[in-house]
């Protein structure tokens, strides 16, 4: 998988296997949906920052609202590439613009995803941690 | 799986398998959408509309755009009820509102989500067969 | 979705939506899997044992082995009957024959899938709770 | 994602992400399935040999049948490593052997899975085509 990093912006790749396919030969809406929080996971790994340290101390970063535009169709096997930019941090949250592109560069998908930090015990909202806002303020 | 109908709403059950959780020990957000999905399919069964005949015509029924609001988080084994309703019908589209309850009532998630109607072959917009628009028509 | 239940043997069904589709136009062999799991789920549900419980208590019922058959394809929108029958029972484990049928009662896959209890903390094999064991012991 | 290829041996790696775990906290089971045929999807495009391509012409390689032995879990975030070797070769079907590691090098799967060529629309065997059967003579 190749990385860009670009200013705040960040590109990940995600290749189209049988799996995220569906019966109409495309695929399947929600399949978008994982391949966007791959992109976020490796961005935010760029950062040093692991889900699964966040995970073993109770703090899971859970989507809370995403708007998403499907504009046109990826197919079986094809290498896709998910555009990710952090345009709003919040004590608690940050608002996301993500787009996926084919390999001719058509625009594919369009997504604004706000991503909240939880306390996964209690499912409460809980600060992002500071690493992490220090980490993000640097790129907005 | 129970069914309700109401007017123009439609409530349909959904039970939360491993297969739907994460290792937050909730369900995994896009494993939403593939419950409205079921809703919205079952839903125009009811109607007498099978999406396999219109697959078999190379007609797709796919999802264009959504907003989803994630409120609260859904638990392993508990029976999801997805309420759905049409809220506005174009010829090349339908409107869906939908609302994930768990069995406390608590509102889970809403969202709205357009759903158009597309020749598979030539992945262009075509117009909903009139069988379902004349369905569709009825309940809003 | 209805339940039968006679002697030892346990049926259960499952609707073949676009989620569990593939480019191929038939189910993706993976997502039987699922409907293995949720036949068993429900099974196990018949008998008092609510596999949410064994999860608060840190006691995972996985999967140790699977021996499948893919016979024949299931398609879009298809209504699937899963039969699943308890074969071997043994302090850690139990061993399943299960088999998918479609509505022309052709048979489309059968497999054999041992599954152990484990604690969920150490990942360690630990014996079948008293509860469930007793109540698998009288359909076997 | 680093690619190894040592005689007749292909190796892939897999990220673990939020879409693959369950809420035991480890990796679904029938989930190891899509990473096993991402791995082979990889090593026959090393070889030239385009999916997509066969799909268009209506051949799909479908799994015929699967022996899988789950001996540990996968945790979330976890880089595994999928090792894959041609073990027979008939003119209709290929068999694989496929283990899975962490980057402990400890064993979590190992599995023999049988993929058959198929033509999709009749859905009855059809003779692998010689280039991929040439292609993988060179390496069993």
């Amino acid at each position: 998988m190749s990385i860009k990093k670009s200013g705040n912006e960040f590109f990940w790749q995600a290749r189209v296997y049988y799996e995220d396919t569906d019966a109409g030969g495309i695929v399947y809406h929600a399949n978008y949906l994982k391949y966007m929080e791959r992109a976020r996971t490796e961005w935010l790994r760029l950062f040093g920052i692991e889900q699964s340290t966040l995970l073993e101390e109770g703090t899971g970063l859970v989507v809370k609202s995403m708007e998403i535009n499907f504009l046109s169709a990826a197919y079986y096997d094809e290498l896709l590439s998910i555009r990710s930019q952090v345009v709003e941090l919040k004590r608690v949250s940050v608002l996301f613009e993500q787009e996926i592109y084919n390999t001719d560069k058509k625009l594919l998908l369009s997504a604004r995803v706000r991503v909240a930090s939880i306390d996964l015990k209690k499912m409460k909202p809980k600060a992002i941690p500071e690493n992490i806002l220090g980490e993000l303020s640097r790129v907005i």
